[in-house]
């Protein structure tokens, strides 16, 4: 890499990043955001844009009580609107108000923009451009220039971007960021624009990239090694369309591909940490296939795949999971042979016995199982159950001998959704009822029932998430049904499957694994062997 | 771009695709994949790994009967395991006996791989690579050939990853495919590399890479950049760990940005429905995100934006949305909403009336059923069902007065499932039941049974796919839930909704909606009132 010196992290998670659909962040949720950024070592924070919403002006007022170790707050906003009257300009006002050490402003680079868009002369634009800089710089602040759309500008009129560009410098402005603010550009295009401006400036250049062509990581990693040493971005990537250059993943190139060197000593293992907690926080549910600290990064299916990692891990994983705090996993499914049963069973610290008839019998029960429709992969703990059953450590707590449900609804009444189960535990038989908000919530509650009898703490737990799948669609409605369930304790949560024709069978079944699940875990006693077992 | 020729596109959906975490298909999925695929124009279809699971045997077996107008089907395995027994090999038989008119095969190009992984003396290597290739060529199948790791390969032991290369070209592999198979490399080695082998080989250079460095899709760019002539990926990037190189998102960037050729005449503006399409029969939410293709990749938030945008689409969009059969969105308006239901309309052929009331009903009713769960952009047919009801063009031909489903099962008897329903068609009211194979099976073929005598034609529509998915899922099994049909005439197919707490009723919404739509289009007749509507 050709830096001029060392890179700094500039995030805009709470800023550019909020201008995602359907993403909102309270006060607190930044403020939490911001000491995390702070702690794992970025340069800038850019809390908001303090003139354009209330939430953003509350933000800084809080932050002021932050104490930060690393990072400096940048407040964001637009160039002043008219020359003549920059003292009273409501938007750098509002800059000035937020009482940050940096304020970034961004300034029309792309002629079409400033003549069209905002009706200004090239002469005006670039003196608006200056003097706001020079004005925030009068007042003690560093200050960030964003030449907006400056890839699309440069390229359409080299001259009139670099004027705006240089007239920022000129006045000041301790950085120059290149912004792709369409998303559209071309990882050469950005190497060699880059490498041009370099040329013609002197202060340390920027790269701010969005996704639109699914190159912003890329972009952001041409930028720098050409030379650019201050890089800007979202965790995870979020943002406005789709999304802003990701941190999680530029970070991690830089330093383990690219040998950079970021400013401040970064704490990779902390990376994948980071990612989940700004989910978290969005209530996002994290993206599995996330490079470097995403669930599946790591994760292996291919039987091939799987006897070879086993042997060694960098034969099929570009770095080792534990540098950025991610882990190896290793699937079961149908695409899995043996290996694949064995290492998921050493992670559930379960001990399989070497090549004989009963491990064969395990791998053949798993194989049968995924073939009706079983998916292991995603239920771990009916795929703990079936290994520690075949194995004799685990009986179930209970049986389901019979169940029938009963649902009505019509154009004038209530709808009527009716379970009736006959369940043996402990060797005794009940039989309950109950109704429900839909046939499976009514199973749901009366296998609750019953089992709070023997095992108060059935109450603890609950369904978080349920998902129905039907396999074999050709068969329409007569095909059969994958149910996924899952529940949680309230620390930890697990799950569970089942497969049928029928839907409320196949829920019935994920149901009783989940309960089963939790029993062997919590009681810590295998139960005597149920009737049916001894027939 | 300095390619040798046209690009050819080769998907590996079906194969390295299925790798992916929580990924399956059945053998139906993939059939209907393959069709999309070839409707695109796409120039190949790895199918599956005929030895590695009997699903892809089947796939194989049944695709004989596809009529495929531009892609050829390839069947994927290693080479032969011994050299001195290429004719019994039980994988290229495997190969052999798909009948497919292209075999790809992968061979190890990576020298620890092959002395580590396989054991294997470098002679012995190239020779498997050679006889492996110039056996299945022998059988008159076009080969292509994937050199397995050949970037980290190349980059520890250059000599050693060309012979290999050589000796499949020297063998008659008509494509060397250079994968990145561990998916961490640079776009800047991706590039030197790939114009180092151009000067070294005369068949056709392909490009593989998976995304574990977010650089999937830039690598692949780089590789066609620099030469390569035949680029590999999945629909929508799926595949194992962080998944493939994203065909929905390399395919536009090459005709739009890089003025790049492909070998067939592609409909772009089917993109954006192909990759839809996908994630429906994967029962995965689309990604909202996706360049090009996403649900948020033409949305505006940002009141900046948005007023630009009003004025000049190009401002804030490097591409027009159209041209990828995507659409413009402006998000938190009153006037999205509208612009979103007239712009649908159109596309059905559906007159609105100008900003009157009955709009404004219109707008309501589709916002009302949307907040409730309801999704329209996957269920045509009942959206058209519900504007052309509000325009009073359709009465629906039946009304289910009454549905009663009764199911039981238990331990030592044959499960039993059955439906009552009461139905009004034609001012006569009917009373029926059926058994079936689950629950909606019953259902359905109730329903029918009394439709059959009223219109003879429902007899020739079949359900194709069914999917359930539980909105609010931190309910638990009390949550909603949304049915998804597929329904087909042997011509075409039509997608219905319906959304209840009771997975029973909102599988008899879709059905209805289902059976309504074929005969709103066939019997070309609007019926009489129903009782109901005269109330």
């Amino acid at each position: 890499m050709k830096n001029r010196s060392a890179i700094e992290i500039y995030d805009t998670t709470l800023r550019d990043g909020t201008q995602g659909e359907k993403i909102t962040l309270s006060v607190q949720d930044k403020l939490l955001i911001a000491e995390k950024l702070d702690d794992f070592g970025v340069d800038y924070i850019e809390g908001g844009w303090p003139s354009s919403n209330p939430k953003d002006e509350e933000f800084f007022r809080r932050a002021l009580d932050l104490q930060l170790k690393n990072a400096k707050l940048c407040a964001f906003g637009s160039t002043a609107r008219k020359p003549d009257a920059i003292e009273k300009d409501p938007n750098l006002t509002g800059l000035l108000n937020s009482e940050t050490p940096v304020i970034t402003i961004f300034g029309k680079t792309w002629k079409a923009h400033s003549s069209l868009g905002l009706g200004l002369e090239d002469e005006e634009n670039a003196e608006l451009i200056f003097r706001s800089v020079e004005y925030l710089k009068s007042k003690g602040r560093t200050v960030i220039f964003d030449a907006e759309h400056f890839f699309d500008g440069y390229k359409d009129n080299p001259a009139f971007a670099l004027k705006m560009l240089l007239a920022a410098e000129q006045a000041g402005a301790a950085r120059l960021v290149l912004c792709d603010t369409n998303g559209g550009s071309m990882p050469k295009e950005v190497y060699d624009i880059v490498r041009e401006i370099l040329d013609k400036t002197v202060v340390p250049i920027g790269i701010h990239s969005h996704n639109d062509g699914d190159l912003a990581v890329a972009n952001s990693l041409a930028a720098l090694r050409a030379g650019a040493s201050h890089v800007q971005g979202t965790i995870n990537g979020i943002g406005e369309r789709c999304g802003n250059a990701n941190l999680i993943s530029i970070i991690p190139n830089v330093i383990l591909k690219l040998n950079g060197r970021f400013h401040h000593k970064l704490n990779l293992k902390q990376l994948t940490s980071l990612s989940n907690s700004v989910y978290e926080l969005l209530n996002f549910p994290p993206d599995n296939r996330a490079p470097f600290v995403g669930k599946s990064a790591f994760a292996h299916k291919g039987g091939i795949h799987v006897s070879a990692v086993l042997k060694e891990s960098s034969l099929y994983e570009h770095i080792d999971p534990k540098t950025v705090g991610n882990r190896q996993r290793v699937l079961v499914s149908e695409l899995a042979g043996q290996s694949n049963i064995r290492y998921k069973a050493k992670e559930l610290g379960i001990e399989l016995p070497d090549n004989g008839d009963l491990f064969k019998k395990i791998v053949q029960s798993v194989k049968k199982l995924e073939h009706q429709g079983f998916q292991f992969d995603v239920a771990e703990a009916s795929f703990e159950l079936l290994l520690r059953h075949e194995l004799g450590q685990f009986r179930p707590f209970f049986e389901v001998l019979e169940s029938k449900v009963h649902i009505e609804s019509g154009k004038n009444r209530e709808p009527l959704d009716q379970a009736i189960l006959k369940i043996e535990v402990n060797n005794e038989i009940e039989m309950t009822a109950a109704d429900g908000d839909g046939p499976v919530n009514a199973l749901d509650k009366a296998l609750r029932k019953v089992l709070r009898g023997f095992y108060p703490a059935i109450r603890t737990i609950k369904l978080v998430d349920y998902k129905v799948r039907v396999l074999e669609e050709k068969k329409g409605t007569s095909a059969k049904v994958r149910v996924l369930i899952e529940t949680s304790d309230g620390h930890s949560t697990w799950s569970t499957v089942g497969v049928s024709t029928n839907i409320i069978d196949a829920s019935l079944q994920a149901l009783s694994d989940s309960m089963n699940y939790y029993l062997f875990n919590t009681e810590k006693v295998t139960p005597a062997p149920l009737h049916a077992e001894t027939e």
